[in-house]
Parts: C-alpha cells; structure tokens; sequence
C-alpha cells in the first residue's frame, strides 16, 4: 500500500497553482512560446492565456515575458520571480512526498 | 496563499482508500446501515456495497459486518479492524497536513 496525494496552492480559497499551471510554465520555458506550450499539453492558447493571466493576477507577480516579434514571430519566457517560484513550489512538493512517506510507514507499519 | 492537498492510498496503483470511501465508513458507523449511509453521502445503495466490497477484497480485511434483520430490517456496524483502519487514516492526514502547513511556511516564508 502506498500514500498518493495531489497539492495545490490556494489564495482566498481560489486555486492559484498545481501541477496542471506548473506543467505549463515549464512548458513555456522549454519550448519559449505560449501558443506552442500550450499545443503541448492539450490546451488551447486562448485557455493557456487566461491561466497564465489569472496566476500573474492572483499571485501579483509577471511569470511570463512575451519577446517582440520576429522571423518566426517572437516568444515568450519566464521571468526570474517565475523561476523562483518554480523552485519554491518544486522544493514544497519534494518535501512534502518525503514527509508524507515517512509518516505512512510510521502509522501503517510499512505493510504492503 | 495556503497549501491544500487530496490524500488518498493505493495498492498497486489503484485506489483503495480516500475521504470518500472514509466518508461512507463513517457514515455506516453513525447511522448503523449501509442503505442509510448510501443516501447520506448521495450515493446509490448498489455503489455503497460496490465501494466496500471492493475496499474489504484489496485491503483483505474485513469492514462492515451485517447484523440480523429484525422490525427494521437488520443493520451494519464497522468492524474492528475498520475502526483500527480508520484511526489510523485520521492520524495519517492529520500529520500530513501539520507538516505540509511547516514545509509550506518554510518554503514560501509564510507569505500571505
């Protein structure tokens, strides 16, 4: 038997971030591009968009940087306060499934 | 900002325990029939047995005894390693939640 959970960070009762926003921040940093980032995990750019506005808004902090245009119609890219709080959120998960792992085998005994 | 989280168990990676299932256990405990807690937690009588059935075959231990039917039809009481199993469930995520509180305040300072 083993412990799943799945974390979200709320504000006002609202969810802000989970692993759905994350995994679409870290596909803007990888492939530089709302519109392409969004292709990658199933959402629409207009839907991508407005996650990324509500969080910039909720959170009051810029996450994305759209670069002008050029040949191949500009990008986008993370800010610095994105990748912080990229680190943050990746630390809290981390040590969250270790502290939760240990407290299972601490009140089931380690069976299964 | 705060940190939520969905705790749930699993064996080989089907679900075998949540708060809904927890739900349903509690509510056969204080109302004493399966067919009453069904209702209570809107669920149909028939999914009810499916949940416990199935609960009872993947955690191999017995749940839910059924009592002789008498001027109300018979009834259901948690056995006790239902009850054992259910303590240790509280204990479990009520820890994980304290320290997923901590780590989050250690992680995002407290902010918010």
């Amino acid at each position: 038997m083993e412990i799943r959970s799945k974390i979200w960070l709320e504000i006002n009762g609202e969810p802000v971030f989970g692993s759905g926003r994350e995994a679409l921040l870290r596909a803007v940093d990888r492939l530089g591009s709302i519109n392409k980032a969004a292709g990658d995990i199933n959402l629409s750019y207009r839907r991508a968009l407005s996650y990324i506005q509500s969080m910039e808004e909720r959170l009051g902090i810029r996450l994305v940087e759209r670069k002008a245009g050029g040949r191949h119609g500009g990008g986008a890219a993370l800010t610095k306060e994105a990748r912080d709080f990229l680190r943050k959120y990746t630390a809290l998960c981390k040590g969250v499934n270790e502290m939760m792992d240990r407290r299972f085998r601490k009140v089931f005994g380690g069976k299964g």
